[in-house]
């Protein structure tokens, strides 16, 4: 049985995403929150020249330079994708053994955790902090997404994205949420090296990543659709063939013209603006829990 | 009487502000929704730049460049300083009644106008559009305030502050209803400038800044609380002496300690958070209607 003996749990990977920085700083100050008898906690407060500015990146995402071949490149000198080389390093030098990625979004995403990989042992904690609260969510996306992030670090673990939250602000009760949950998470792993299991359901929910929607656009680029208000602030609620997804400056409401009921998630999360992202949609499945296939 | 010949709708004084800056543009496109028989109303984007770069600004809050001082200081040559005073050129020649300047908020602020002056006549058309619309609260801030703002040009006009909004988002509903509030707008003036008058009542409910807090700090000047969940998103909702007003990161209540019942707003607005504002205090008072003295 493997055991997950250093958790490594990041925020500010995003300089104006304030919840997890804020939550790194109380967990570096009340250190008793991370203490466990099975286990140790570290932190790391990613981009502190970011977060000094209060603003997503410096000279870009951060959260995209992780690929291999570029945190091996000499050639790469911005300041994040120096940063990214160094946080490597870190971390080969002290090898981790679960990641926990602390960020915000201005989507009504609850705390949703994206995994870093399909992993067994990643689905059933997953489950299990999910039982915990009614706020988590799971969410897979292609296991090419990660290579390029933090999360890709640590074959085991997840990025948590609690929203809505504007960037530059920050949330009390998600705070306290997001809080309880790297304290669950301590409290699974530090029972699982011990031999200890909670019980957990024979499967869990699980959103898939199927495909990523902009804005429709003219032929000059220029957005010319807001999201539909049927759909503002509706993440995980379904979307039926013909259901109201855009909306026109004009008013002209433009249907969803996919086969299958999906399910939208980061609606109108504003850093991908700049990316070219309204939405993405996700399909609703079953996956079974098996972690004695570990 | 006075006339009000010229309107000036303004978007994009700050770039990330995207409902302004897609309103004016769709007033561009749909001239229609501006033409009035007693009146011309032109548009302006006020920071390509910024917006183009999807920020607040590119060198420093074009909404702070407006002082009479600084618009004929030649020694001011920052992005945004230069672009105020060639946006205060543009009015010293094509002089302007009335002036609308778009603005979206983090906060939970409904559609806010902030009234370039206590003017008599701004009082009224914000009573009128308040009597329109229950989103709508009409908001006095120093007379010192609009001297470095953009509505500070013209001395009837509001700023309307729409919310909330993530920066660098769109949200339908309160698109639609900032652009029936510059037709309501419209059409005021243009019946005001026919001699018909819509009828208003005796007086308007107004809240008045008093008092801008910061967040709770230690002596290094780090933010230790955030905003407690029973004021978050709770804009225009009292505040009497003992209420929860902050929370720490540690869970601790911070009770509101003043004196009287007030109104908070602009809490959490995420582009004061450089500014060391965690909301304004206001007063809310009955001003009476006294349009014959205009």
């Amino acid at each position: 049985m493997k055991h997950v003996r250093n958790v490594l749990i990041v925020g500010g990977v995003h300089g104006n995403e304030l919840n997890g920085i804020y939550l790194v700083k109380t967990l570096e100050q009340q250190p008793a929150l991370l203490e466990r008898s099975h286990l140790t906690a570290t932190t790391l407060l990613a981009n502190s020249d970011a977060i000094h500015q209060n603003r997503r990146y410096v000279e870009m995402d951060l959260n995209r330079c992780f690929d291999r071949d570029d945190l091996t490149n000499p050639d790469l000198h911005l300041h994040e994708q120096q940063l990214a080389k160094q946080i490597y390093r870190q971390v080969q030098a002290q090898p981790i053994d679960f990641v926990v990625d602390l960020h915000t979004t201005t989507a009504n995403m609850g705390l949703t955790l994206i995994l870093s990989s399909d992993h067994p042992l990643n689905v059933a904690i997953a489950a299990h902090l999910s039982i915990l609260s009614p706020l988590v969510k799971i969410l897979l996306l292609s296991p090419q997404s990660a290579t390029r992030r933090l999360r890709g670090l640590c074959p085991l673990g997840f990025t948590l994205e609690a929203g809505a939250i504007a960037q530059g602000t920050l949330d009390a009760n998600l705070f306290f949420a997001s809080r309880r949950l790297i304290g669950e998470t301590l409290d699974y792993w530090n029972c699982w090296n011990q031999g200890n299991m909670p019980s957990l359901p024979s499967e869990a929910t699980v959103y898939e990543h199927v495909q990523t929607l902009d804005f429709p656009r003219d032929a000059d680029g220029n957005v010319i659709a807001m999201v539909h208000p049927d759909r503002h602030g509706q993440d995980y609620g379904a979307i039926a063939p013909g259901d109201p997804l855009f909306m026109g400056f004009d008013g002209s409401v433009i249907p969803y013209d996919g086969q299958d009921v999906l399910y939208p998630i980061f609606i109108q999360e504003s850093a991908y603006w700049e990316k070219g992202i309204a939405m993405y949609l996700t399909r609703k499945k079953q996956m079974p829990i098996s972690v004695m296939d570990a």
